[in-house]
């Protein structure tokens, strides 16, 4: 293996976190933008989220939800009602304070001290207070609940250190709101949209996930449960990709959304919240990626299938042109997982090899090259990015004919799509221990030789107050944090690793983003 | 026709703005959001704009452009750099000064003083600086030629007096924002984007628009040429509805956005910019309105048929609903203008004729209504939102049997949508005047009895600088303005009515929003 001239300069197992950044400019996916914390996502890595977002918002509009849209600005005093969900934000959030820019006096621009607020606005961290205020209007009768809200917007809070896709000061996201009857229905639906959450990730993004709920201090300000999907990244840190929150009746309260119920009395409803963010493609690259840049599965690949004509700028380019495009037209016209194949012909300028490459670090999941002799010959030359490289330690290409080429090439996506969540799942699994039961043995695992340990499931006696307080700060000495209770966890027994109790349950401990 | 009793409580012909603004409440689109100058964009006015971002985003795609995203904030100095473009902005704009909260000293929350910004933000209000940034980095020679970039996104202009999709401080929209080798190509793609907003206007929107350029006084700041789509209201004012610009190299210089050519010399990009916003939303409602409420061209409806069975609390209901939904199966598996036809059956609680009137209200393009007698005797009853009254101020319902209703759907979808764009064309058409040569007759025209004069085509020389202003000054005094230069008026010949001197052009004169 160690033959193998990798298309980047940085291994994973050498230094993941600067491999990680090589992969995003390598993959021409984002770039710093000069403005403090926020990136620019050039068009492979938005592509990628545009993708996210279309099949995302299939499922969410399938469970019965609208989208709508709030404004960015958020006024002062709807934080201030609600100090508890503020509080858990830090208030590290960006703030409106002038509405007119005028000259200055030593030339350029300041903010007009006559154009001050009379009220500050926040730039949205979340929504909860403004859809509840809206909520609250909304909702008369039994009628009209449940109501079920989406978003898909910018959001900002302010990060002191950033890093591309996983922690930015503004990112993008889609946050759903709900309000239900009563707590059976909300809670129901909490567990709903996570699960939503897990066959998106799993499925779509070909991500294995574990879903289940946060202990009390990973809670969402405000909610009194909160749901995740935890993905293993390849270095065995934790990938939070998902929330879903319910959140009882503490925004109710504070903004009055109630329902007179089939009796005629006034009721509080019961709510949720959930999202997911641009953050999924952070988690993607630390899934899929490998030492030759990104891999994307097909069904979120804005192109799945390249066809890079070997040109010599000679006369011969037309007819193979023309033998090109007969090719991406027959592929274009089959579909696979319900929607049209996406072919690219790639017509730009430049070098046969350097566009090969190109693609291979952004992760496109077919490529095919065509040349003078696979025109003589009616065939093409076909690399599978997901299997690049062959037990010789040479690209592994394959040689079909036109005719088979086109007709196989369905099920050969399908077969890549099937591949990358079967090799992700495999490694989480291999990189979990279940068998850890001393808190001596859960410190030597972590402090062990491995570089990239994996996560750690144990039995634990679920504490709450201050009892849970001593073990998060037991587990943050060792760098370590609470992921969840797994939802399909195998019964607890025995005792809990930190205190001693009877266990009643088990959850994952592990390293985290 | 006065014996009809509409939906609204408001006739346009009584006050537009009035009924306007009842439009929007009635049919569910949008709410003032109690943050300044901001709305809550409900279900049915978000669905809508949905399907506009869905169907213009594919011809912007296939125009070869690339979605991107780019940070909120813009930095101070990057307005600065540009002073011609920041002047033509009125600098009211969003400014963020503060990145944290902390506790008042009289209670409730304040922007950290220890939290100042050392430069502060603003909250885009265009984004051309931005990706001027980027386009100087990403831009080398003439193979990365040309350069087309487009983003959706939200943003603000702090606006005194706002209304509900035409003007509102934040509002979401597209921005386009490309880079050539030379002024040719530039202004090609400035005129190719036009037509594809004059297009998807009247093509989708079923909005008649004139395409033109804009005279020297109306360009966007920093262009050297601005073209837009102008739409006539049914109060005949014009709505620019669209507009795209060509900016030579005042942004290239500004950013230093060069390539190597094919020679090896440096050369300045020419750059254009385009860009359509929700204020469509407010076009359409005005455009396609009328005294029941809002009527949406099928092709952007987000729900094209609404079933609506009239259940009665009894067991017959389930028999009923059985009928109902294999209509609605065999209606959606039929197609319509090259995607599913989207069909809702409307389960809500509620009484038949109040949710006949909400869908009314909303403008759903056609509603069925099905009865205990309609099931009785295998039929349906049909009412088509364009021609909701008879010649004899009833209802216009037809009953064709559940088959034949099926199997014309999709005809009657496409009538409708053609149906809405010639109405809206004889209007238009009706309310322009080309016979006007001289001021007086202008001045005459405008402040006739005529509760809503449309648009004057005239004649005029096409002055420049003070000329122009003059001009402009006197519409002003009359409350009109210079629309644009449509590309496919007639030849002038004769005097200019403004000037005297000789007409060069044809110009559209008049009321705007
Ligand atoms: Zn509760
Ligand atoms: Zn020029």
């Amino acid at each position: 293996m160690s033959s193998i001239r990798h298309a980047l300069s940085i291994k994973r197992e050498d230094d993941f976190a600067q491999w990680y950044q090589e992969v995003i400019s390598a993959a021409d996916m984002a770039e710093e933008s000069g403005v403090r914390g926020c990136m620019v996502i050039k068009p492979w890595g938005y592509g990628i989220w545009e993708r996210m977002q279309y099949l995302l918002d299939q499922r969410i509009k399938a469970t019965g939800h609208d989208n709508v849209y709030f404004p960015l600005f958020i006024p002062l005093s709807n934080f201030e009602r609600e100090a508890e969900h503020v509080d858990g934000f830090a208030k590290e959030m960006a703030v409106v304070t002038h509405h007119r820019l005028i000259p200055g006096e030593k030339g350029g621009l300041i903010p007009d001290p006559e154009a001050k607020l009379e009220e500050p606005l926040v730039v949205r961290p979340t929504s909860e207070t403004i859809f509840g205020d809206a909520m609250s209007r909304w909702i008369q009768s039994w009628r009209d609940l449940p109501l079920r809200l989406n978003q898909w917007a910018n959001v900002v809070r302010w990060e002191m250190r950033t890093r591309m896709f996983l922690r930015t000061s503004e990112f993008l996201w889609q946050e759903g709101h709900t309000a239900h009857a009563d707590d059976i229905d909300a809670r129901e639906h909490t567990l709903r949209m996570l699960e939503v959450y897990r066959s998106f990730a799993e499925d779509v993004l070909a991500m294995p996930v574990v879903a289940g709920e946060k202990p009390e201090n990973e809670r969402f300000p405000g909610a009194e449960e909160t749901w995740s999907i935890e993905a293993m990244m390849q270095d065995g840190k934790a990938l939070q990709a998902g929330t879903s929150h319910y959140l009882g009746t503490n925004f109710s309260k504070a903004a009055d959304i109630s329902y007179q119920d089939r009796e005629g009395q006034q009721q509080l409803c019961h709510t949720t919240s959930w999202g997911v963010s641009t953050r999924l493609v952070g988690g993607l690259i630390m899934t899929h990626g490998d030492d030759d840049g990104l891999r994307v599965p097909p069904s979120i690949a804005p192109w799945q299938v390249i066809i890079c004509p070997m040109l010599r700028d000679k006369q011969e380019d037309e007819a193979l042109l023309r033998y090109c495009e007969n090719l991406r037209a027959a592929i274009a016209s089959d579909h696979v997982m319900d929607e049209p194949i996406r072919v690219l012909l790639d017509r730009k300028p430049g070098k046969a090899a350097a566009k090969r490459w190109d693609w291979v670090r952004k992760g496109a999941p077919i490529i095919i090259e065509v040349g003078g002799r696979d025109l003589a010959s009616g065939t093409v030359t076909v690399i599978r990015r997901d299997r690049l490289w062959g037990v010789d330690g040479k690209l592994a290409v394959q040689g079909p004919s036109h005719q088979d080429c086109t007709a196989s090439i369905g099920a050969l996506l399908r077969s890549i799509q099937r591949n990358l969540y079967d090799r992700a799942h495999e490694r989480r699994e291999r990189n979990i221990r279940r068998d850890i039961e001393t808190m001596e043995d859960l410190e030597a695992f972590f402090s062990s030789d491995q570089r990239y340990p994996g996560w750690v499931e144990v039995q634990w006696s679920r504490p709450t107050g201050e009892g849970l307080a001593k073990v998060v700060e037991k587990l943050k000495s060792l760098k370590l944090t609470f992921r969840n209770v797994p939802t399909d966890a195998k019964d607890a027994g025995g005792t809990c690793i930190f205190t001693g109790d009877p266990a009643v349950e088990r959850i994952y401990v592990a390293r985290a983003y």
